[in-house]
């Protein structure tokens, strides 16, 4: 069973979205009698079903389905659960050929044949279809539903067959939880890193470039130079050092890896002059193997910790590309500890530490759960190297949970096919989850690529080797970003941290006056001089979520003051210049949450 | 004529080594009397000559070739020049067939044979071979010569000919000379980029990932980042602003730049899980619009300047891969000025104010020519646009060497295939030129990508756009940095700027806390706490070329000094700690190319 159906059979408003789906079905088949029902399951947020349908159904049409559907429901029928024999099921469903194909699925998996009945024969409503259940015991269980969206899908999935109209709803079992449910949906609308990136022009997509292929604007690039400078400074203290690596390398590399068997799917491959193999890198952590080996080492030179902020490639189904969390060029924070196995704890708990300090400058450090990520056994063949060494790195790595207090849940088959790793999930404003920063403890790379050390009796010795990102996927990090601040990033993170508004055309100079003065301070400002009214120019900075408007007019350039406005809205007239820059300064330089 | 031989007609050298050449086959004749003799030139630095031969020469044989060479010129025979007939020539040398050959494409061009002949038939030492000449009189001449090295090398460059021996020379007119340009090759030899690069440890090579990939290392990476910090630095105070860009795009990007048409043959093809067809982006320029045109601009954006440090890809032949100079994968410190016709000028001297004060920091400053690249009228096909378009751009660029006072030379031909440019050549400490910063005026581009901008009186216009690089290719730039300092970086580029020296075992306490000290004031420290003796660790950090070395010793540690040691020698002993280390940063800050 999938790790999604578990935890649907586990939700309790799942017999009543079997339910509501039904109903939907019941509804639709009233209102358009030559439709052909298919199938629908209640899924995560919902449910939906499939319709084999002439007819053009859109939003539009939801208010009369609606409309049906609720007095469906207010009819309270019964649900009522029976067996049949799959003979006696295809005569029931002998015009309608996907029930009759999935009856002979269930024939042919040997499995018995349920139905469920929502009213009687002879009912103004009623119904009689195939279904596994649960169900709710009547429609009126029903408390509170709505349509969402309707989508065309093709049946099973497959090109190849007919494209059914699908339409989406949910359910809950009140009305209240409906309707937060639908606020939440919104704001997540509002807040769609897609929207946000465009409207606070942070990143663009180019037709002639691609799909999957953002480029960032100076906006968007500030913040992700942040992110990384916050990374590279935590990083230092611990000893990192950054590398530089190609993009390419020879297919030799990565069947070296292991890569080439196990993931070469996903690999970009390139073809130079030569008719040599390369592929573009689907991870660095061969490449950075690669420095290491270049020189004999010795347990003195120990821990090698290699860093660097560089791309990886995947190549994706177009179709599953979305904004930044999914893309074909993702950056990543990535770095690589050779180490001692005696070592190897106590580097991925600086790991750790990385990790905790950044995740709570942003806010994030109370909501995060640790997944430990480890092999399946049932499928070894995903995996390289022995039981020996992964039942080693995966005790090792429960040493450095305990040790970190870390309360983590186990995920089965989650590891890498080289390690077993810690996740770091954090859920953003909205309640949603994000894999985000990884620490993975790696027994197998180091021995494939002939890595060693001389350890301090002489003897040759294998490195251990800790692969870890803090952020991440760069762009997949900047995805959840700006949704969980809607935008409204801290100070340290706002691409303007200061918009200077002159009252009149008069004010301007001083205004730009003032713009150097933020810039010689290291703070980023600028200045809207278009000649509109103050109050449309404080709007446009709104829009932009910017977080300080400094508001100058006659009074504060007579005073060399300044009047501060915050992005939320509370106002602190007549401020000192300097005193303001070092209070905004001090805000920036300590990453602070606060705007005052 | 190409200007290669441009060159060399002009070189006083030249008659001279072409006798030198024949002295060579003469010498060669007669100790492998059964060699066909094939042909030779003089070329920049000496000459060459081919021999069709079936002995293996190695340059174990130089010194008696090089004494009958001698012999020769010590006879000081006359060289005499003739003609001859097309028929007369082949009959003289009817048992060569690459002479026959070589009459042949005479005859064919319709040109008259012309032969040198050398002594005379029955003297001990005699010659005669076609030769266009021109020759020194005698071969007493050739006052100082060298054999150099021994290769193959295929009849006519054709790997299906047959392999020759080719041995390489050098002559000059007295024996200084001589011994002067053998000084230079065997200092370059030694500070070659490939053998440093290795010494001091920063790149590598790695078989697995792949010729023309190199990996920088943490020190290599140190230099990369303090040259790109600067270029920042630099670039940051003309209101550049950084941008991001995927390293990927759809083919029809290139179609529109006409990269695809006229450079598609250099470009990394990639084809995506969907069969797309992307390239690895060969130019930044395509990208960089993409983010002007992702939204209306107004002439109150303009110039928009968009700097990146990122990758480009050019497919070479493997053959004509080398070291950081040539690679498959380079890295550019790249940006695009969007601006209108008005500003480029200005913007053009902007550009080349950083380039000034870049290469003036380096001690490159008082050495660099500039290249005026322009189209070759001959070849229009080349070249996007129109004619006025080009002189238009021309011009421009004229106007801006001149207010620059630029000392230019043109260099017809060079322009890229969009634009004119003014290219910056360096020499180097040896006196090698390299083509490094580059401007480059273009109205082509952002016609072809339907660029435009509102104007003041809300016509819609199409800006120009400025490309231009500082340090052009960072590899290649790498590679000159490191042959002209041989390793030897000046203090803000030195990967390890003090290496911390304990006289013995209970100094390494001491040594350390200065290392943390040096570390805290931002300087770069490495302590050499091997079980070393002094001299030893000073000749390691000596090897290394790091700048200074603090010796520390009982008297050093009870009065908190370091004894200073210089990587140029010199000593300063009994330095108060806090002082050296505020006098290193102020040579560190001010990137000061003395060491004290």
């Amino acid at each position: 069973m999938t790790k999604v159906k578990e935890q649907l059979k586990n939700d309790p408003l799942m017999p009543l979205r079997h339910t509501a789906e039904h109903v939907l079905h019941m509804a639709m088949q009233e209102l358009y009698p030559s439709l052909k029902k298919v199938m629908g399951p209640p899924i995560e947020d919902g449910f939906y079903f499939d319709f084999d349908l002439d007819t053009k159904v859109s939003a539009d049409d939801f208010a009369k389905i609606e409309k049906l559907m609720q007095e469906i429901i207010d009819a309270d029928l019964p649900v009522k659960h029976a067996e049949s024999s799959v003979e006696e099921a295809k005569k029931i469903f002998k015009d309608n050929e996907y029930k009759i194909d999935t009856v002979n699925e269930i024939a042919q998996r040997g499995e018995s044949v349920t139905l469920y009945e929502i009213g009687k024969k002879g009912d103004k409503h009623c119904d009689l279809d195939l279904c596994a259940g649960p169900h709710a015991k009547s429609t009126g269980e029903v408390k509170a539903f709505k349509l969402l969206s309707v989508a065309g899908a093709y049946y099973k999935g497959s090109e190849k067959n007919k494209m059914l109209t699908r339409i989406y709803g949910t359910a809950f079992s009140d009305k209240k939880d409906l309707d937060d449910y639908i606020k939440k949906q919104e704001e997540a609308k509002s807040r769609d890193h897609r929207k946000l990136g465009k409207e606070l022009d942070l990143f663009v997509f180019s037709d002639l470039v691609g799909s999957g292929l953002p480029l960032f604007t100076p906006k968007g690039t500030i913040i992700r130079k942040e992110l990384e400078n916050f990374v590279k400074a935590l990083q230092d203290k611990h000893g990192y050092q950054t590398v530089l690596i190609p993009h390419l390398a020879k297919k030799e590399l990565y069947e070296t890896s292991g890569h080439w068997a196990k993931y070469g799917e996903n690999m970009f491959k390139v073809i130079s002059h030569d008719k040599e193999e390369f592929s573009l890198k689907p991870m660095n952590c061969p490449h950075h193997t690669q420095i290491y080996a270049a020189r004999p080492r010795s347990y003195r030179d120990l821990p090698q910790r290699y860093a660097e902020v560089t791309a990886v490639y995947r190549c994706e189904k177009a179709g599953e590309l979305l904004g930044l969390s999914r893309v074909y060029m993702l950056t990543q924070d990535d770095a690589h500890v050779f180490c001692t196995e005696e070592q190897a704890i106590d580097e991925c708990l600086k790991v750790y530490d990385i990790i905790k300090t950044f995740y709570a400058a942003l806010g994030f450090g109370m909501n995060m759960r640790v997944r430990m990520s480890l092999r399946d056994p049932k499928t070894p063949e995903k995996y390289l190297g022995s039981d020996e060494q992964w039942d080693k790195a995966e005790n090792m790595m429960r040493e450095v949970a305990k040790t970190a207090q870390l309360d983590v849940y186990d995920g089965i088959g989650e590891a890498a096919f080289y390690a077993p790793k810690l996740d770091f999930m954090a859920y953003d404003a909205l309640g949603r989850e994000w894999q985000l920063a990884t620490i993975q403890l790696d027994f197998n790379q180091p021995a494939r690529f002939g890595l060693e050390y001389t350890d301090k009796d002489g003897t040759k010795k294998t490195p251990v080797m800790i692969h870890r990102a803090i952020l991440g996927s760069v762009e997949r990090f900047m995805s959840v970003l700006i949704e969980h601040f809607a935008g409204a990033f801290p100070v340290w993170l706002a691409p303007v941290q200061v918009q200077i508004i002159p009252i009149a055309e008069k004010h301007v100079d001083y205004g730009q006056k003032l713009v150097q003065l933020l810039k010689e301070k290291g703070l980023r400002a600028e200045i809207d001089d278009h000649n509109e009214t103050m109050q449309s120019k404080i709007r446009a900075a709104q829009v932009q979520k910017i977080p300080y408007m400094f508001v100058v007019g006659d009074r504060e350039m007579e005073n060399n003051q300044v009047s501060v406005r915050l992005r939320s809205g509370e106002s602190y007239n007549a401020q000192n210049v300097a005193d303001t820059i070092d209070k905004l300064n001090a805000i920036y330089l300590t990453k602070s949450l606060n705007l005052w």
